[in-house]
């Protein structure tokens, strides 16, 4: 099978940046077989990055190649990372947004070198692209730089417990729908509070009228805030960091 | 060759969805290809996607195995198809979005079984694009589930012929531009009116002037108006729905 | 290798119109491979075409069928071309869009042949979609039209050089991040003032404080004005066509 390399940048198509990483890809590594995963990311949201990476990366089959670049720190000092994790590769900036990768057990980062005619504005193209390409042609990820012993590090916060048992979290993150996904783990069923409402979960967006805020736990197990053919973000005045607090159902 | 597989979704692409559903396809298909239809559907916009996919699903080579999600009722008791029509497959919601295929003489559905690990709000990842990998390795539409009679079917709406011998139809769809799509044929020519103007047919948009409303019968044979190098929309005030009559010329 | 066929149309994806021309190209080259560059070009923007198709044509391997459509005037007395240009193709309307291409040295061109069930409203599907099948197939360019003697060219604005000294040009793009990208070559250092400030050119972005303007040459040698962690053209009022002077560095 080709080797799979897949993107993410916060680049948008239009400009014709991310043509020039695939023109770059696919010459250094022309067996391989590209995966948009998404250039819409919100210009220099590494946040929003990191957060669909963590969704999507295992997801794909071993060997696989991510390429990540949301760098607003691009040229300055920040490494340039290359990091083997559970057998997929992955390449980006040194900025937190490939912590999901960087967090697992056995996870190895090195850093790479940056080639001097490379464009102090666009390492997608010149740094992270070719090496990339080097992975998903056989390289060894110790053959692209020496190891870089601590990569910055991003985690999504933890929830907290308050003194009346309630588990106090927030909104991290806004997805298209509207939906504002919470850091709270919702497994055991519960309500939770939101603004002056108090929403119990359900089962799935269709268990509660239309145009009805709602609440459940999303497909990666964490509690979301929902509104029936609507956007919940935008009907509760919900962003990023607004606060929750979780009521776990009684055991 | 490589099964095809395409993907229409209203997920967007940045919140890493997408992504998750990509991983699985190339994880139980390894050998499939993939190919984006569109994923900038505007939220749970059946209707758009329905017609979108009316245009597209017989210009791709038999054995392709077509994957839609616009689906507002996930995780509700509406079933899961997955469909064979003229030579191609499709996978999606029973919303209607299939349709264009289920129309088709010969097309027949089988209703997916959902497993219980689904995630009741993410059935384009647990549900639907297992099913497609499963069809693009040569599963047979049968070995998915047991046939399902009656698929929910969404059709434009019909025009209908006026006493005066106009036909009165309605805007369907209002693409990028701001063209706006009616549901009327237009092979014989003739001219149509709408708001308080009446547009007689042109071939293309530069038989008219910068700026100026015009009508055309457009690639898929519907009657369309347009404002050259400008968005007819925006500027006559058109949406979805809005009615129209069209006075083919006499023969 | 599978040949290559990138794809650049200001079409949008949610209107079914790219995934129409998908459909065509892989049922007649059954065996290329499709990258999207682009389709989120603004409408009928021939300019940003022509701009990012400069900046990703000659990134491809040699044999590449680069498809690209912004096309005001489809279905009028415009030609519809074929270019060979470098060892690689070129397949879009006769408006200056592939220029980047046609002002190379040895460049050639043919005019396509309309079919005349071919829709006069998108040469996209119908015309461009089945010459790039063709020649990913292996077919000659003279196979697919004759010489097209004069095409449409366009170029960039060149800067003039104004008797103090200075450099006058000016903004011929604004990119995602709301950087403006003038048409000055910023090879030697200097500053460039543009509307009544003077900043100095900086390596890349994070040599400013945040917030603040700066510039700097891009990654294809043009200087462009920047804010850290900001949206230039929106902080300083930057539009396509704005005047700068550079200032070049003593020697």
């Amino acid at each position: 099978m080709p080797t799979l390399i897949t993107l993410l940048t916060d680049f948008g198509t239009a400009d014709g940046y991310v043509a020039e990483m695939k023109g770059v890809l696919l010459t250094l590594a022309p067996g391989a077989t590209i995966v948009d995963v998404a250039h819409d990311v919100s210009p220099q949201d590494v946040e929003c990055g990191r957060l669909a990476l963590a969704r999507y990366w295992r997801r794909f089959p071993a060997g696989t190649v991510h390429v990540a670049v949301v760098d607003p720190g691009v040229g300055s000092g920040r490494a340039a990372l290359a990091v083997a994790s559970d057998d997929r590769f992955l390449v980006g900036p040194d900025n937190g947004l490939l912590s999901p990768a960087l967090l697992l057990r056995g996870a190895r980062a090195v850093a790479l070198a940056v080639p001097p005619a490379a464009a102090p504005t666009f390492h997608g193209r010149d740094v992270f692209a070719p090496a990339a390409a080097a992975l998903a042609s056989g390289a060894a990820l110790d053959a692209l730089g020496a190891p870089h012993a601590a990569p910055v590090v991003r985690r999504t916060s933890e929830p907290r417990r308050l003194a009346d048992g309630g588990i106090e979290g927030e909104v991290i993150t806004i997805d298209r729908f509207g939906n504002a996904v919470t850091n709270c783990l919702g497994l055991r069923g519960g309500s939770i509070e939101v603004g002056g409402a108090s929403l119990p979960l359900r089962r799935t967006y269709a268990d509660t009228p239309s145009g009805a805020p709602t609440a459940l736990v999303g497909s990666s197990g964490l509690i979301e805030i929902a509104v029936r053919d609507g956007n919940a973000a935008r009907q509760l005045g919900l962003a990023r960091g607004a606060r929750v607090v979780f009521r776990p159902a009684a055991l």
